[in-house]
């Protein structure tokens, strides 16, 4: 425990080093980054291999064997995700606003590191990477846990992006991986030296890391994602995307796990929605109303406030835009949810009304993610409505400072009426 | 129990409702409000003179009574501060990022109401005025606590309040006012309604609130604020800017409580220090150092993480600016700071280097208000680095969703390379 708080407070001192950082160091870091990444091929392949190897040993599940395997198609990847960081604009010293108060008295709003971030992720050591560099990007220091399963892999990737970053002048504590699942009750006990804890995993990790620490958390619970086909909905668009949004990755947070149908289609639609999710062995838990039309099995109210993560999707036949608002606020996790119709003004009414991170017209629920918004890459998206909500790019691991440059003001002179504001804006 | 979460739930359903109304809307209500509250004078003197009396009975100490104390001045600054949030901009709405993720999809990022937002405030009934005209312009439910000291008052406001505001087609649910104290711990409970927590008063009560809910806080703990005189420090404005920042409200959290002297000029400043300090009675305890220059008290570590709240100062000599810095980010709050100088070199280093909300040159500290940025008001000033920082204004109250329009897109298609994104800022 010691070793953990000495540990962060020595990156809490590093941090403050980090943000007399410029854009152009940080940028030249990175750069070294993705080669040595590249140079290092073998070594990143070989430990992976070790990982792999005492998965089988450890017979894990095919989708977490794919998500382990990092292969040179993920090294180009991150090596990518990397380069199109750097053609990103830096994200420190923004002016958001500039004042001023009075003669000889400017006030500044710019954006500065947050400081200290610790995130715990799961199994993929592209995440590694990619929270790494976002964190060097934004100024910031990161403390990273990866999942145990990934431990050789993390281990060298770890190893040639903390030598890079401080061979290109980064300060050593920039980066830190701990590797000992322990150490992360201690971590939540830093609320001294950690500024923001982003846990990625499961819903009930998360609620764990909330109650057990003072320190802010980022992240997300559940995912329960919606589509509501509207009486307005276009088939031809419902249909895949319902699909895609239930099927193109059925274990994503962003995975819809409810179809909400308009009664008004629900007859037309339906038999459609059946054909084309069995042909991809999606399992249909539908309401009553949904049993009259198509056959499948029964949903109970749990089943709406459940993450299915898998081949299941249940659907209820509602009667106006304002219950599938209704219901999508009341069972839903603010995340992302999704109108299909052609008609604009039930498709503002539903972005307007229904409290979510993200709010779609027409397209899947699977395009709430960082790459897809353009951020080039995300730490995690968060349904929480503070600070940073959806997708997590570098706007989410900045904060913001208060400069203010006078020439020997005091209030005392405002408060009594001898001087007083100006508020002009620059 | 049940009552409140009861109550809490049924706001949160009108919080929906309240992000319907259009500016104007918001607008014409705060105008009423206004009115209603100039037509309501002699009511609302009548229940503070209730409270003045009460308070007079209890023996309250004569600042407090002071705070208490809602006459004519009080209700035109209050009406002046709705006149000047009716001329800001409305908060909701604002596009802050507009892309063509591809042909017909485009995503925005637009801010809108947080939802529900609960303040626990101190005896001051003019802040409850202020935090319910923030909180309605700004689209958000507010559940208020105010101190029971000024339980007549605020009862008053608050049915004149929100009498004006329905009436001007307002949610009921937009205002609630909790009298009973024992509620608190009820509140703190609903983290399904609730969706932050402005706590305003002692450091341990933030404390308290902070690891008793699971909503979101914001607020500041200490406010241990310094001044650093460097050693190119105008004598004629460090004096001057120390005497105002300590004496011109002594009980402030942006108040400083330490002032650190660079050694090159504490010879030549000290006296003149002590000299303008003793005039406002104010107690000095100085470090070792400090007692070779000037006869004081002696100062222990623990005043240097003290919030004096009172007429003390602690003062110690230091070596250079970095140690300024050093001891600012160790014993400091990360709530205003300020150093004097005439180097501009050294106020850059100092702003970029001390992790506070407010990093000052040559002003005094007592500037950290949102009435002085300009903001129109404040619901309070937070000392966390997540969502807001520093005096928190509209923006603060804010958060934003994305949403996306599309055409039918399904995410198969950019995975599958039948697509590719274009992002393309409009």
């Amino acid at each position: 425990m010691d070793h953990i708080i000495e540990l962060t407070k020595q990156i809490k001192s590093d941090s403050f080093l980090m943000a007399n950082l410029s854009g152009e160091v940080r940028n030249q870091a990175l750069s070294k980054i993705a080669q040595a990444l590249l140079s290092n091929r073998d070594q990143i392949l070989e430990a992976n291999q070790l990982d792999l190897d005492r998965g089988i040993d450890a017979k894990l599940s095919s989708p977490i064997m794919k998500r382990l395997k990092f292969d040179d198609q993920k090294l180009s990847d991150v090596v990518d995700g990397i380069q199109s960081l750097l053609s990103l604009k830096d994200p420190l010293w923004t002016k958001l606003l500039e004042r001023e108060l009075d003669d000889q008295l400017k006030l500044y709003k710019v954006t500065c590191p947050i400081g200290v971030i610790g995130v715990i992720f799961e199994s993929r050591p592209d995440a590694l990477v990619q929270i790494a560099s976002l964190c060097l990007k934004s100024g910031n220091c990161a403390i990273l846990k990866g999942g145990s399963e990934a431990a050789h892999t993390n281990k060298v990737l770890f190893e040639i992006i903390h030598k890079a970053g401080v061979e290109a002048g980064i300060p050593e504590g920039f980066l830190t991986l701990i590797e000992n699942r322990a150490d992360i009750n201690e971590l939540l006990k830093c609320h001294e030296s950690i500024d923001l804890l982003i846990p990625r995993g499961s819903n009930e990790f998360v609620q764990y890391i909330m109650e057990h620490s003072k320190i802010p958390v980022m992240g997300h619970a559940d995912g329960i994602c919606h589509i509501f086909a509207d009486k307005d909905a276009d088939p031809d668009k419902a249909i895949p995307i319902i699909v895609d949004a239930k099927t193109q990755y059925v274990a994503a947070c962003n995975t819809v796990e409810t179809l909400l149908v308009h009664r008004d289609v629900a007859e037309t639609l339906l038999p459609a929605v059946k054909e084309a999710l069995e042909k991809k062995d999606v399992i249909i838990r539908g309401c009553e109303r949904t049993r009259e039309i198509i056959s499948c099995e029964t949903s109970e109210e749990k089943d709406f406030e459940t993450e299915y993560l898998d081949y299941i999707i249940s659907v209820k036949v509602i009667d106006s835009l304002e219950d599938a608002i209704f219901h999508i606020n009341k069972y839903g996790s603010h995340h992302t949810d999704s109108i299909i119709t052609e008609n604009s003004e039930a498709a503002e009414k539903f972005m307007l009304l229904v409290d979510s991170a993200g709010v779609y017209q027409n397209c899947s629920t699977r395009f709430a993610d960082g790459f897809r918004y353009g951020f080039g890459a995300e730490v995690g998206i968060s349904t929480g409505k503070l600070h940073a909500r959806g997708p997590v790019g570098l706007d989410g691991l900045v904060t913001y400072k208060y400069k203010l440059y006078g020439n020997g003001q005091i209030v005392a002179d405002y408060a009594e009426g001898r001087s007083s504001f100006k508020f002009k804006d620059l």
